[in-house]
């Protein structure tokens, strides 16, 4: 969709590129794409940023920034262990709908660059920090000791990242219920259980 | 790796493509990039394969036959609903893993192509099968009936499918213990559960 022609800055043209490495993959997009796309000349958007890394790096530091700011949220850091879990993996869920575009192009990431590797480097250390938050919930009883915490940690990650490939805003699911099912799934399961956490609690 | 020249048929070249495909991603790969890795001329590729759509499309059949394999399983046909979708949901985790550059290239499809969208297309009948049982089972009591089929579908295969971005065959985890992990968390999750499934059910 091309737009009318506008004065941008460095935000709103990473803002466009985001949404074209989305689309095309970081690899298939390049800087005429950007340009096209903002409306400006390739001299325009050269005048803002160095290259495509650069607008890559911009995002993938706008994705980690939102997953780390949601482990200093105060439900983050006090309660229980598994209430803390809740927490961070609902809003998990919800950054993948609501900062789409950054947690997309952090998600396809395969550490083909520097800048690659520094955000798969950094977003291992968001994941360790919330498996010793998985093994503090195994300690108190409240999780599966059998599972591994690495793996818990993965496999629920997987979970949310891949809603960013269908989600649309205009879909019949509201980011409520995506997020109130993933933390059903992964803490209690599929099945009935009778000590179920009522549906309010997910979304504490 | 550059691997010694010999000879190839559309089988062995469409394995050498699905890595580079895997690796690279579809747009970024070429034709010179699949030839160079299987050691051959590009003229000796183009006399075995039309075009970079055709191996893909290859891959992808290959993706997809496995899939819907595993739906006329025995385990898949007869049995409880919930005992069919955990045999389902841990062949789907070992296929990730057993045939991971077709699944990682279809988990990868955008739909950019007319080969993506059949496949994409297929994809959701798959999809689509899978929650029908998902329903079968919510009516007998054996998955929560407030949870949305197509959303349980969605989510466990997004599960499902992240195996293919990280697990490496050297790793710590092999694919039973990934298998279990995943099928305990949709229908058990991590909370401790008195009637939990015994782990040898799982595997069953």
């Amino acid at each position: 969709m091309r737009q009318a022609r506008r004065r941008y800055d460095i935000d709103s043209l990473t803002d466009v590129a985001l949404r074209v490495f989305a689309e095309r993959g970081f690899d298939g997009a390049s800087m005429d794409d950007v340009a096209r796309e903002a409306g400006v000349t390739k001299a325009a958007l050269y005048h803002h940023v160095a290259s495509k890394d650069e607008l890559l790096e911009r995002g993938l530091s706008r994705a980690l920034e939102a997953l780390f700011a949601v482990l200093v949220e105060p439900a983050a850091q006090t309660g229980t262990p598994i209430a803390r879990l809740r927490h961070i993996v609902r809003r998990v869920v919800e950054l993948a709908i609501a900062v789409r575009p950054e947690l997309t192009v952090l998600v396809r990431v395969r550490g083909n660059s520097a800048v690659e590797r520094r955000a798969i480097a950094r977003r291992k250390q968001f994941d360790a920090a919330v498996a010793e938050i998985v093994r503090a919930a195994q300690a108190a009883g409240e999780c599966d000791p059998a599972l591994d915490a690495g793996l818990f940690t993965r496999l629920t990650f997987g979970m949310c990242n891949s809603i960013v490939e269908w989600y649309r805003p205009a879909g019949a699911l509201d980011r409520t219920a995506i997020a109130q099912a993933v933390v059903q799934l992964v803490f209690d399961g599929a099945r009935p259980r009778l000590d179920a956490v009522p549906p309010d609690e997910y979304a504490q």
